[in-house]
């Protein structure tokens, strides 16, 4: 309970500053908490999740909670149904305190609304939170939340991780259901948790994941887990791609990045350099996969409610409804050229470590700034692999860096191992935006 | 040895006749036949297919002869690779007679090429053999060929062996691969065999069927085998769609049918009626779907070689050209109300009854007519599911009439099963054309 009223107490003091919320539900809160209290003072104690803040993206249905996306069209949207996810989550015992923006219909990286307007970052409101799951990252970073769910199409949870500086995971492909998520790109698409710490990103997975037989994405394996390195990370082989990942990347990122490798070798790891000599058709191949597959989801709202949608957003769709089918399919089948890529670059080590994004949160209204964000993310939403993305660093402006950390399809558990064992050894997740 | 001879000297005096082939490889035939028969001798049978002559559609690569896909553009093409099927039917022991027609890239259902004209029909030179896999329902139908393998997207295995009066089965998508046979339209193309009767069909199913790392879509399952159900059907409930498939048929193909159903009765099965609310729709879906993928996999050569198609194909891959992704994707996103339709009607029968072609053979160059014939056919490429067809009767006019065995998916050893109960109680399999 006290935990509940503290939660509530600082999103109702900072939202005002923040604009993370679209709809608070402090009442509900307060009944899920004292219920929560109950049942572990009777000995019923459902996990770690019991009793624990969370928020939203309002892009997860809520039933009887209103479901934006962050959107006009949707602005009265009231599910009769849960997500799947939302109903995993709610039934380990957490308890919520709201749903939190995204970018509209979670289609950019700066999480601004026609309708509810931008969210801002917690560590220099001047700057955007990173998007579209900016509402979960501003409110974690900001200490609202302990938990916000995400969902991740070129980087939508990663990307806002990054820039509030905080951990997010995309896990694997099939992972986690999207059942009742709604689709921005189904073929990229991906569900995962924003938390402050990468143990309570492995507790989140865990209890998001499984099998759904409402989403047919879905693979029927256990929870992943997380793997204990114990202190050190002798053994462990990290993979530096020659390629892409750290071109045209600011000084800033480039700084922590090389910081992070040297606290990796100084944990036992190996660094080793890995060729991706296909990696660079992996953004024009997503581009025709998003335009096409944006404009089949949005086909009859493009035509006739247009005006409703933010610019860029209408932009993009306007951009889809001509892509010919040909062109769609030709950047489908040249997915394969991607993924054997990453799994080649990954055969000799246990991940590959990437920034997340090329440069620190842009100001909000930095269009092109927030258009890059999403560069190195991208890729894994084609292959499928699991990516994520952890604070390494600040910018000398205060801003934070993050870095991303890409395993092999299913080892989510792999590359949560590494990322703790470095977490503990270092003090990023322990500094606080002061608001 | 002697079967080969005969087989050989079969193919070359019809062939004139027919167009059946495209390349004869009556050296290579001889050869594997003495192999067989050394191998026999000295006891080393491999089963059924030892020593028995066969013939693939042009669209099979075989490695080091020819596959013209029946096209201009691939008249010189020259596989360095069996395709996986051609491979284990090989190495089953069988006779390679030579490689015959399909429509020009099995894009259509009369088996006319450009470049090597078209095939005829057994029954009468004046009508099609249906397609596209005609060259395999005529060879067979001939008494060529024991078996030739054939590629169904909207029919073409089972449309043929209408045609011609000989067993087509298009198992459940995912059982047979299809690496190395060109692809149509990937996500509807099923690959499988035409015999002379179900049994061999069984038999020529078991042998190509099976998990290949080669090609993404197949299913690590045993062969499916036929089930056996004696000499009776009691307890067997075949369902006979209310909407669609008995919908503008002739009134050949009508009699035969209700002929087949009063056989059936006789044999002890229950014939109910099965209602089919959606599969008004499979046509429209089928068509986007078709359309998108042929686009995509003939981009380039439509753009530089248009004519070197013949009209019939050119007027379709040029429809397909600027067929929006959206259109496509929502055909796509479609697909799963008809597999619902499908599911729920088989859920109380064993098995669907139905015609296979609502017309008996069209006559050469009666286009309308030919257009028709995968009216039937297309709906279970959709869904996946395995489809015999076999014959049931015949035309006053002397042309052949089959029926249509659905069933649920992977269980093509029911409808074998079934099938052959049907074909030990009628005589329409040892019925030939007079040649």
């Amino acid at each position: 309970m006290e935990l509940a009223e503290a939660s509530i107490a600082r999103a109702a003091g900072l939202n005002p500053k923040l604009n993370a919320f679209v709809t608070m539900t402090a009442e509900l809160a307060l009944a899920e908490a004292r219920q929560a209290e109950d049942e572990i003072m009777r000995g019923a104690y459902r996990g770690p999740l019991h009793g624990i803040p969370i928020v939203h993206k309002d892009l997860y249905y809520t039933k009887g909670i209103r479901t934006t996306c962050s959107s006009k069209i949707l602005a009265d949207f009231v599910p009769d149904h849960d997500a799947t996810t939302v109903a995993k989550l709610h039934a380990a015992g957490s308890v919520l305190l709201g749903k939190v923006q995204t970018h509209e219909f979670a289609c950019g990286a700066s999480t601004s609304s026609p309708h509810f307007g931008p969210c801002l970052n917690p560590w220099n409101t001047d700057h955007v939170p990173g998007g579209s799951s900016g509402g979960s990252g501003a409110a974690v970073a900001a200490g609202i939340a302990y938990m916000g769910t995400g969902s991740d199409t070129g980087g939508s949870i990663r990307i806002p991780a990054a820039c509030c500086g905080v951990v997010g995971i995309k896990p694997t492909y099939g992972r986690v259901s999207k059942h009742g998520v709604f689709p921005m790109v189904w073929s990229l698409d991906h569900a995962g948790p924003l938390t402050r710490s990468v143990k309570d990103a492995s507790i989140c997975l865990d209890v998001m994941s499984g099998f759904d037989a409402k989403d047919e994405s879905t693979v029927d394996l256990p929870a992943p887990g997380m793997r204990d390195y114990g202190d050190s990370l002798k053994g462990v082989k990290l993979g530096i791609p020659t390629e892409f990942y750290y071109e045209n990347i600011s000084a800033d990122v480039e700084a922590a990045l090389h910081a992070a490798m040297a606290k990796f070798r100084e944990l036992g790891a190996e660094i080793v350099e890995v060729k991706m000599p296909m990696i660079h058709r992996a953004q024009g191949i997503a581009m025709a996969i998003c335009l096409g597959e944006l404009s089949a989801i949005h086909e009859e709202w493009i035509a006739t409610r247009p005006q409703d949608y933010g610019p860029d957003v209408r932009l993009m769709l306007e951009s889809g409804k001509d892509l010919p089918a040909s062109a769609y399919l030709q950047a489908q089948r040249a997915r394969h050229l991607v993924v054997q890529d990453y799994l080649d670059a990954l055969s000799g080590v246990d991940a590959l470590l990437t920034p997340t994004t090329p440069i620190t949160a842009p100001r909000s209204g930095d269009f092109e700034g927030s258009l890059q964000l999403a560069r190195l993310t991208m890729p894994t939403n084609l292959t499928g692999l699991p990516s994520l993305s952890m604070p390494c660093g600040f910018s000398p402006a205060g801003l934070p860096v993050n870095m991303q950390l890409i395993g092999r399809p299913f080892e989510e558990a792999t590359i949560l191992g590494i990322g703790h064992v470095y977490e503990q050894n270092t003090d990023w997740h322990t500094r606080h935006p002061a608001l």
